[in-house]
């Protein structure tokens, strides 16, 4: 039965171009939504995406591509979700079909800025569509090093074991190890915090602060993620495993992280408007962090998620990064 | 009574220097050790080492150099060893005084070659200092951001906690921020384990694994971490504290530490000795790997210590690093 299952992807950035590659490993075919249509007739002509990882050459016959998201969402039983937390649900609402039936799968990063929720949960509540059906596809996982075919390790987390299993099997290759999980929100909230924690990273940077403060940052951030989650959704789960701490550590750790190089341009003295402008894009950790500290301060939880809290002074209070990191590592140890 | 102690560091390194430059910010006086009497007439006559840290700048007549350290062990109540492990014995055996009245720290990551024994362990059983005057200063921290005045944290401790406070005290400035810990035995295994997982990182490297991998070793790497240590000596411990994770990731993510860049020539093909001979230098982890996997073999606990046997086999038994990290890639999660 599950030979037959049908996958649509849903993105045409890096992270959906990367689980497409990964898909073909497996399958004879792939669906492939993305907004651009210029886009898809470039890669129907030229075999590879004109704007994200150039470098993986696609068989144009084993793509079922398409600007129709229902097109894709029709044809597809399991589908695969990578479009940014900040446009997803402009891009689900030109759905005229249910999703109900459907095994929904996010590859986001992120928090849905309509709802305030995170993917599985947005999905959950606005789509009708039960637990068991919703899973989480995280990494630590920059999509450059999927394209070079460099060894990568995701994590798979389903309620239904069985499911996330399947959805395994269909990524999992030479280059790509897997790893189940049942933890569908802590891993969600993870991949989230990890890029507050990122932005952090780079305001510190962009402060002039240097290695041995960013391990400091990294070991409390950890720390504070788990206190986040444990209070959010508390089940046995080991944070050091590869889907938080690693997930954190590559992100935290990369120079060609957005949220990162967001958080150093603040860092910098860039205003919030500013670096964003530069960027010419929003870094997702931007709305995670008002979100992150909404969610806190509505638990009375905000004292224990002091970086978390930091960032927020900065990014909505205009607060000066320079104090507010000051006090900030009083907090630290 | 404690503004009456007279500290004394041994080792010339950036480390001792750093160490020196930390304790002057809070005395008028310091003892130094050091080997070489070139470098200690060269101290006196510029102001800073010539082979380390030369940036920094001392008041010389802040400074009691010599190079009979039986000079320097005399005139001090609070000794702290900064010397490589490697060498530390044949320093130490041209004491003729005794220690055993003395309080000591160590600063050393590392395995004493001759014994066996991490360092607390070596002056307690060799030395007959009883355990509450033995102690332990600890990073994560490159020497060459205390010589910036980059803001680190350090963790000083000590079975005797008003020893380990007496001694934060006395190194904690502007930019040195300090924590109190009673877990000497873990604090040290913490610092000497970090750098055979920094050889590891240097491996797989050298080998063509990218920035996901390297986020899957470190975050295996605590998680193997907390198994060593916990058998060794239990206890209440937080692993993802900055002595421990912070340590950790502060050298593994370091392309200048010493351990790393060995690793990597391994990963690239160099020999062991050929990469010894390269760098001109032991670097501490090769002696931390041989110390490790003995003693995970004789409490029958190698199992659960994929990543150091890895290491072992590849720098004591010459075995292929593609095909001994091939293998432990199947570890890893």
């Amino acid at each position: 039965m599950e030979e037959k299952l049908r996958f649509g992807v849903f993105g045409g950035g890096s992270w959906g171009t990367a689980i497409v590659k990964m898909l073909l490993e497996n399958l004879d075919s792939v669906g492939w939504y993305m907004r651009s249509d210029s886009a898809i007739r470039y890669i129907k002509k030229e075999g590879h995406n004109p704007n994200y990882l150039g470098s993986v050459e696609f068989e144009v016959e084993q793509l079922h591509l398409s600007h129709d998201i229902n097109e894709i969402a029709q044809s597809s039983d399991v589908l695969i979700f990578a479009i940014p937390s900040a446009f997803l649900e402009s891009e689900l609402s030109k759905l005229n079909l249910s999703l109900k039936d459907k095994i929904v799968f996010s590859a986001i990063k992120g928090i849905v800025p309509e709802t305030g929720l995170i993917v599985g949960e947005h999905f959950h509540e606005h789509y009708d569509i039960p637990f068991e059906n919703i899973g989480v596809l995280t990494g630590p996982c920059h999509a450059e090093e999927v394209a070079l075919e460099r060894l990568s390790y995701l994590t798979i987390a389903c309620a239904d074991a069985e499911k996330a299993k399947m959805v395994a099997k269909h990524v999992k290759s030479e280059y790509i190890r897997t790893k189940i999980s049942d933890d569908i929100i802590g891993t969600e909230y993870a991949a989230m915090l990890k890029n507050i924690y990122a932005i952090a990273a780079g305001i510190a940077h962009g402060l002039g602060y240097g290695d041995n403060f960013q391990s400091v940052l990294m070991s409390n951030a950890i720390r504070e993620m788990k206190r986040f989650i444990d209070r959010v959704y508390k089940m046995k789960r080991n944070i050091n495993a590869s889907a938080y701490l690693g997930d954190l550590l590559v992100t935290g750790y990369s120079t060609f992280s957005r949220n990162r190089m967001f958080g150093n341009m603040i860092g910098k003295g860039y205003t919030v408007k500013s670096a964003m402008m530069e960027m010419n894009m929003v870094a997702e950790g931007y709305y995670a962090t008002k979100s992150a500290h909404l969610l806190m301060e509505k638990l009375e939880k905000k004292s224990k998620t002091p970086i978390i809290n930091a960032v927020y002074q900065i990014l909505y209070k205009e607060k000066n990064p320079k104090k507010v990191f000051e006090k900030l590592t009083e907090r630290l140890d």
